[in-house]
């Protein structure tokens, strides 16, 4: 198996998008699937599969395709999910409780340890079973509840003192909502999701293909 | 300019984030901006942002850098912003509402101009001041409002339907919540955003510095 840290973030999304597609399969009816079967679920090409999972030393049988339950032990494996992640949730706006709904049903190694916000009609209160806690209280927090990953669904304002409140709690990983860049150190990764470029991504390529059709 | 077909959308998201980093100026009083510190800003390299914006056919002087209100202009008008997007948000749940605070005080071509729900609480008000609608009258109501976006935030299983609704009234551009491949159409662009994908690639990432750190 190759170094970790030589994997792209694009391969490791991918790999992610496979394990939940097969998740979904009865591995007692479904013993193989082919990789062009797997790319077609996941809206990628099967030489795409293929390369991805050679990436991590995974290969099929032409005749047979892969085994669905070796290939979703492998995948998990790979991506970690043998070890447990702890998430601190920081804003509990619309989002935030979006957030909240989503977790209560899903990933069962993503643990959602504990939430923060600065309204006080929200702190000191359990929410889809996670007790809310005041943003002043971030750093301390997060320590004792050894949380290693941080989302951040906070005012563009906020988002930056948030973040290093959450890297001095000992924080490595960041999935920041707010358009804002934020300087954090080098062992931390952040992803930003900016809702407004994915939609102005979308409004372009409506109006392309739009256009072309009427 | 070049053919908006041949552009990646990779380019497309940072010139969309280009843009709204650049719309953050004064212009009168910062002019302009070489490409070291847009890239800075904007979490990219310099040579990137070299790339991307000669790709639209916008070049700087190395003196000087870009000047700051022609390449909004310029970026702009490539991405399409003189035309207005109408979009139709489907689901109003806790992430629905996230979005429809979200539209409240954007991007003013991005025009959320109906909501839908199977809610009977939440049809036929008025949320963020966007009328809400049965789901039942999908197609009806995004023909009449000419929508050419869609928005889907309902549960999984009700994804694919909506998404064949919204393509029959008109739409040829999906941002995609739910995590399910829909089935569409060729016109159409379909972004599909899963949260679960999303941080699974940051606890993936987040794991490893972390572990090389400690």
């Amino acid at each position: 198996m190759p170094e970790r840290t030589s994997i792209s973030k694009r391969v490791i999304e991918r790999l992610s998008e496979y394990r939940s597609t097969l998740d979904e399969f009865d591995t007692t009816e479904t013993r193989s699937i082919y990789s062009h079967d797997l790319a077609k679920l996941c809206g990628v090409t099967a030489a795409q599969v293929r390369r991805d999972l050679m990436t991590i030393g995974f290969s099929g049988s032409s005749a047979k395709g892969y085994d669905v339950s070796e290939l979703q032990q492998t995948v998990g494996d790979f991506l970690g999910f043998g070890e447990e992640r702890r998430m601190a949730l920081v804003g509990i706006g619309h989002l935030g409780r979006a957030l909240l709904d989503f977790f209560a049903d899903r990933n069962p190694k993503l643990i959602l340890c504990a939430a923060f916000d600065i309204n006080e009609m929200r702190i000191n209160r359990v929410i889809h079973g996670v007790r809310c806690y005041a943003v002043s209280q971030l750093t301390e927090v997060a320590k004792e509840k050894r949380a290693n990953m941080g989302i951040i669904t906070v005012p563009d304002a906020a988002a930056q003192d948030v973040a290093t409140a959450l890297v001095e709690g000992g924080v490595s990983g960041l999935l920041n909502f707010a358009p804002v860049q934020l300087r954090v150190p080098n062992h931390v990764f952040v992803e930003n999701l900016n809702i407004s470029t994915v939609l102005e991504k979308v409004a372009y390529f409506a109006g392309q293909s739009g256009d072309k059709e009427r």
